[in-house]
């Protein structure tokens, strides 16, 4: 008898979650942004970190941060959790949800941390198909999970490798033709496409998630907060694991959320890059861009090897990519995230060359 | 249907894991070092920390940290797991090896956070008592490990809260009279008692967890690591989030790490404390000090209600220790955790005053 024989087969058969470190130029692998905190702003933050006891557990509640996120997100601060970024709250829903056998259905392509979680705590997972525009199968989606009796319904908007906004109307009709839990992941909602934080009033069986990490430019110190009716939010937090956000990161949330103005420029100033790049990228022949409501492209090349992109890109250009060719339906793709105009000038200088 | 019919019937079940915020001049209640990190260290922290480029994630391994953990604990860098908090590396264990009804046994009293855990995944928790001195009962523990057919044995050595070391050799024996995997939380070996690290070499099946949290004073920055072979320390990696530590605690894991004599010097006064502590609480009338391995003491009060001590203490003395009254096995009993040597003396003082 050796461990492995201990570990759940379902967690064996899973591959890891992994990515390789490759350095570059302009990095634009893994939907960040291109802008960081400015400086000014990090060492107030540093200074206040310095100033507090490194040896002493952050608070259990963090409450004066709860009562600011309250104002910010319009959502009453017993209902709120925060997370090590929004991952961690996607693997506490589905540690107190899924017993068992229990169905998760979810988009595909989506985030591939959702079908990890949900292997590793026993559930089955049924991903749903895009249609071949990437837009969401709504039909086919509410379907499914009425078929499948749902226990957890995963709705990633915009989608991320995709970039596709759910369509107005979506959570309500799977609430209503379902009893599952529906988890809105919005990490890229920041960017475009509907919310469903309005969904919430009605019903206790939607849970938000929002990211930091994306739009806010705090990927580094990750944090992620969960919006629910409190009494869910409280049954979330048991799978929670205490302290589980550090001094510095609640530190950094606190100044931040006195700095509204700078989420939005940086909002503003990427969704400009995006819609510009948009044009710009779909004019290369030989290649497709798909529309994304997010801070990242699908691009589909008609002939040439994603895989010889991606290496000449990196090789030649210093320019990183996300290769997602291996997907099934993203075959002959790359996701490109958005970064700075120069950085997406530079993309597409680069894949005029090589295309 | 709500929400509530959605979460598992043994999370539901659970209470949450709590702890009331109180205020308080002497801070004896979460086993804590009284030692800060030292105010130039923290600004060396605090620089390199406002240097890096905090809307990229962090690394996805941490290749020089490792290294450095690898020279420092003797163990090989692919073997070990770096965590938010070695709580975090607790879930990911129980999250691989758990399915629905398997055997977690653990002894009792314990850290209630491996009930919670064991509970949210679906397991069946089996506690184990320690005898009435707080003192292992190795025989009945290895007894209903093998009877309870035991996919997971918890070993927290020394135990908190009771501070007692596990005897040398109950691993071994626990290994070869069983078949499960042991997770040897070694929180608190850096106090005193055997640590599990020798028995890793022969056998897969144990898993060694340390914290920074305690001796090296990191609790408000989170940092734990699980020591393992390698190739169950990549099984363990799948429930384990990717970019769980953030580049703050990330550096100030390296710069610590080059200081190993303030490591020595913290863990050498808070023994020293400790010892000094145990001779004089000892003294005091109508209460009895079980001896300890950690840095904390379980007190066993006579005739006193703990609860009123307890209330004692913090009002009139301004002292929070921890109340564990509620626990079965410690009726009558508060934690009071090792502070400065002033820090216990005023601990003496008021418990005489009240008693």
């Amino acid at each position: 008898m050796g461990a492995l024989d201990l570990i759940k087969p379902a967690v064996l058969a899973q591959p890891a979650y992994t990515l390789a470190a490759l350095e570059s130029v302009r990095k634009l692998n893994q939907n960040e942004s291109p802008y960081d905190v400015p400086e000014a702003l990090k060492r107030q933050i540093a200074e206040r970190v310095v100033e507090q006891r490194w040896q002493r557990y952050p608070e259990f509640v963090p409450a004066s941060l709860l009562a600011k996120l309250s104002a910010a997100y319009g959502w009453p601060a017993d209902g709120i959790l925060v997370g090590n970024g929004s991952n961690e709250l996607i693997q506490a829903t589905l540690a107190v949800a899924l017993a068992e056998g229990d169905v998760v259905v979810a988009p595909a392509p989506t985030f591939s941390l959702y079908r990890l979680l949900t292997n590793v705590y026993g559930g089955r997972y049924v991903p749903v198909p895009l249609d071949a525009e990437f837009r969401w199968d709504v039909e086919r989606f509410v379907e499914t999970a009425v078929r499948e009796r749902a226990k957890v319904v995963i709705l990633n908007s915009p989608n991320n490798p995709t970039g596709t906004p759910l369509p107005d109307g979506t959570v309500e009709r799977i609430l209503s033709a379902t009893d599952a839990l529906v988890l809105c992941d919005e990490a890229y909602q920041d960017f475009g496409g509907p919310s469903s934080i309005g969904a919430m009033a009605g019903n206790d069986r939607v849970i938000v998630l929002r990211t930091w990490s994306k739009a806010l430019g705090m990927a580094g110190l990750r944090f992620g907060l969960a919006l629910a009716q409190p009494q869910v939010a409280r049954e979330l937090a048991k799978a929670k694991l205490p302290y589980n956000v550090n001094l510095a990161t609640l530190t950094a949330a606190e100044v931040l959320l006195g700095h509204e103005e700078l989420r939005r420029a940086n909002i503003g100033r990427i969704v400009a890059s995006r819609d510009r790049a948009f044009v710009r990228l779909g004019s290369i022949p030989g290649m497709r861009v798909y529309p994304s409501a997010a801070n990242f492209f699908i691009v589909r090349f008609a002939t040439a090897q994603p895989k010889d992109v991606f290496r000449r890109l990196h090789e030649q250009y210093g320019i990183l990519v996300r290769d997602v060719s291996s997907v099934p339906e993203l075959r002959g793709c790359l996701r490109i995230s958005v970064g700075t105009d120069e950085d997406m000038d530079a993309v597409e200088q680069a894949l005029r060359a090589i295309l």
